[in-house]
């Protein structure tokens, strides 16, 4: 018998299926159901390749709330939307509760323009807790986490430690930001077939991706006055995430001082790890939960380098990570066997 | 205090620094050293990306023998001419033994011709047991392990149960395998660079891999007459291999009984799972030490496939499910916890 | 004005655009039409990225028959079902007509199996030319031509001489094809997602694949009893075809002269060139109309390997060269400015 | 007999082969000789895999000044240090000559920072013509050309008009720019394999690039008081470079006129061509000389974003296009027919 019962909600998606597998493989916990409306019926341990309980089946999404009571904790990998009424309704029932989506990050007056919708439930806004453990401490007893999202986990452990220690201007951020497609959930449009993705690069929704308050709200804790453009980019490989962020220097912020930044926010830390800019990249941490961080500066900028894997560090494993911390235990207890693709 | 303090020989290449993570995030199992020429000296925790007392430093190859003394088992990750050497070294202190090379897998009069030396020491030949579990059982007590080749192991896991069961012909069995680049080992050559290999497809060494004899052997084990035609393939993959085989049906064998013997053979296998052909695919074993089979066929002709990630169970991984049968544990420790790569 | 005005049919599609490309860029032909649902009204000279007249529109498929009148030669890149009737309604005004689907390519009695439908013109059959020009000639005058399909010209470029020279068996004949994902045509599933089919690669349609009649077809005309088992495989490149083939060698077949055989047949060849077997690769044809062979034998067994662009020598490119053929001009004009891929 | 004769010196690089197969397929150019001490005595035909006539064969490189003198055009496809040496020497000769290195496009000064070296012809800085013409104009008569680096083209091409039209600040503007593997050149060290590269992305040379001093140059040709921060990205594609540029809005720039001035500056280019950003990305350059660019801008920030694939308008498709200028011919002679990778 594990100690914690976790119920994945949407376990189809790429990152809910990534988070059943972290359940199921976990030394401490154990899936108490998944949902999933496509896959409703079929074998948990059969669709997602891990030993568990022939027995546990798929149900469908409009079984979670039900089948929420057999179970401790429950993870959100559902649309903004869905996780907006799922959440308070869950974290009500004293379930430790975390979700992946957007829908508890922002303050309420950013959903209209950012998500295309009133937020319904803006008293659990300022409940939950924003889940970057590296930046913002364990979640807080009976709070629900909004595990951030991945291009803000990579950015703000990059750029952030040298806003809160005053090396960088808050003002001109440039956060320019490279994703694997896996980032876009699974689609089916034309636009990411094979042939169209395969050997291509480009910019999407500049300036304006769903991300970019979200990074500023991040940046605002740890400074002021914080001005940020965001500009994602697809790029053909199927996981990873590389932010490159730009800042100007202030006074006194030498490329030795903003090192030593990093290296010493990040020295006990057990999955961010501070290397020389050029040593960051997507292979040595896709696969695990790491981040590598770098920076260097000039007299004219300071460039701060920030790479995850987008389904672990950047979703699944933060979930993982942050329910670790919430029960008490080691952050990186079901995370640490995790291996590299890269050989 | 881990069981089982474990040195890995080679812990450089890509066999031997994906055998020294599994070895390093086992339950049971501890790095006792591993060496390596090019890293020596350097932090193996830092090097390899897990977790793991700071103070072990990589060794150079030199001084394998000599810290085997502070280990219980031992793989080695070398050439065919260097595990010639070690093994019997090693095996004769009483160590438990796993070798990754060939040099261990042929009869004597095979190395000449398809390894290019002559074999130095042929009377541990027959005490060597080729560690394919599922086809031919847990290592006896006592004997060094020759791992199987990554080619032979999808191809034997594939057909092997075919031809014991009578289904199919020995003579004029066609394997035609597609491997992705990790197989050729770390290459720093030209005709391995990205820009050479990237969109490429190609066949090598056709009618001379030194894996055709490796097959044959153990083909020959499951049936008289054995004739094999093996033609390896580059694809631009990083890891996974799949291998396609042709053999002629014997009379009686018809496509439902074809798919009843793969079923059988593997229905309580922890890492063999019998699908429809057209479901055995790279992405679903990739990360894992799984082995996906498939087969169909029609009056003419029987097809079946295996699929393995060619560094897991197609190498390190099966190293370790050798290791946990012969220490008496579970042969899933220490590899149930493996990710598959795609989400 | 150049001397011939070509119309294309389906030019949205991967073979048809690339087709479409074609023409507009021949020294001699020029785009006279080109239809698409999709893309109607919108300018071909900017979809297509060519340089064209602006006023030049995709018009819908539905105006093909009207605007085949302002035409000299039509491009059929549609669906068999479709090319059946089109065909012969443009073959019967006289025009010069290319199918490239496989509406044309095999016997009346083999549609239900393989195409799935009741051939409607089957009196076309016997009248089309199957348009392999190194093997079989040039279109005879007022002939409409079926165009190969990718995996039978690699196919029967590489087994075929072997066959027709007496060398190989023609029982027993054995094809492992592996693909790029454009060989698929436009797909928006999501099976043919980047995340689904990156650092893949599997068998589909084992043993049900309908190029299997064609291969049989072409190489029926070349040698007595033929009798082939065909495997297509899906490889994560965009675009390129490799078809390993096996036969049993005659009496007298050495590797020899099984070289030789190729190299005399294709000595003069535009397009094909006979090189060793592992120099056979998609890198050295994609982008290009031509069509690598290289093949080895043992006392066992005759490998031989063919690669081609499948949207080039394997479609559109076969398409222009056999249009080219049937006007009297040099088969490379307009190909022999394609530049491979790779550098 | 062609109009020019050309001569390629270092014709087995990427660059090099590239080019070398353009002059081979113009209409109007020949090779009159190719240099190459890998491939010295090698059929050119052969192995560039164009129709050319077989009796020209690679020559030592130390035989290019010899050779010169049989050609009209030299096209130099060499290092930094050997450009330095040869142009000089062929220009006195009254060739038409075109750099490909960056021997020739910056001030005496920058040399030993950012190449390393000493410029010892500085005489010739000044006479040499920075040849992108979309911006700087067809070369003056008898002026040899410094081809732009890869990075600068994409770059210029985006955000130089933006400046030049005085619609954004000179100074703070960042360059964040990303490119496949093959603008590195041909290299065989271990960390351009494919199993290091592939599924990866990183930067490299941050704050150090020597294409930092080029950008900063051809910029400050258009505004003063320019500075410009570089990153330049590995990207695990063959071909392919996107630039992404920021800089700050001057008063009055909204986001229209940032679009109206792109669209405008290239209505009439053979090659450029103003696009939405989002629409912007490598498939659809990649194999042809085109370069497609895109903005937007808010109150705080313009980006500018252009694409191109990195060996043809980035290097040797460039080249071509000057040479044509240089000869009074149609710009894109011998370039109108490539085709683009992606269908």
């Amino acid at each position: 018998m594990k100690d914690l019962r976790v119920g994945v909600i949407g376990a189809s998606g790429y990152s809910g299926s990534v988070a059943a597998r972290l359940v199921a493989t976990h030394p401490r916990m154990s899936v108490a159901f998944a949902t999933s409306d496509k896959l409703a019926g079929e074998s948990v341990a059969l669709h997602l390749g891990v030993r568990a309980d022939d027995s546990l089946r798929f149900v469908p999404n409009a079984a979670a709330i039900e089948r929420a009571s057999e179970s401790d904790a429950v993870l959100l990998a559902t649309a903004a939307e869905v996780s907006m009424q799922l959440l308070p309704a869950l974290a009500a029932r004293g379930l430790q509760v975390i979700d992946l989506s957007g829908a508890f990050r922002l303050a309420q007056g950013d959903y209209p323009r950012w998500y295309g919708f009133e937020h319904t439930a803006p008293m659990w806004l300022p409940r939950a807790h924003y889940g970057l453990p590296e930046l913002f401490g364990s979640p807080p007893v009976g709070a629900p986490v909004a595990n951030p999202g991945c291009y803000p986990t990579a950015a703000l452990l990059a750029i952030g430690p040298l806003l809160r220690s005053g090396l960088v201007e808050a003002a001109g951020i440039v956060v320019d930001a490279k994703s694997g497609v896996t980032g876009a959930g699974r689609q089916s449009g034309d636009s990411y077939s094979f042939v169209e993705v395969d050997e291509d690069l480009r910019a999407y929704k500049v300036l304006s991706h769903q991300h970019t308050p979200e990074i500023t709200r991040g940046l605002s804790r740890l400074g002021e006055g914080v001005k940020v453009t965001f500009t994602p980019h697809l790029t053909a490989v199927k996981r990873g995430l590389l932010a490159t962020c730009y800042a100007r220097p202030r006074t006194g912020a030498s490329a030795g001082r903003i090192v030593e930044c990093l290296r010493d926010t990040y020295a006990r830390s057990a999955f961010v790890r501070a290397l020389p800019p050029d040593q960051v990249m997507l292979k040595r941490v896709v696969g695990t939960n790491a981040c590598h961080v770098g920076a260097t500066a000039d007299d004219d900028v300071v460039v701060a380098i920030g790479a995850i894997d987008n389904l672990l560090k950047g979703a699944a494993g933060q979930a993982i990570q942050n329910l670790n911390l919430m029960n008490g235990w080691d952050e990186a207890s079901g995370l640490d066997g995790l291996q590299r693709v890269s050989p």
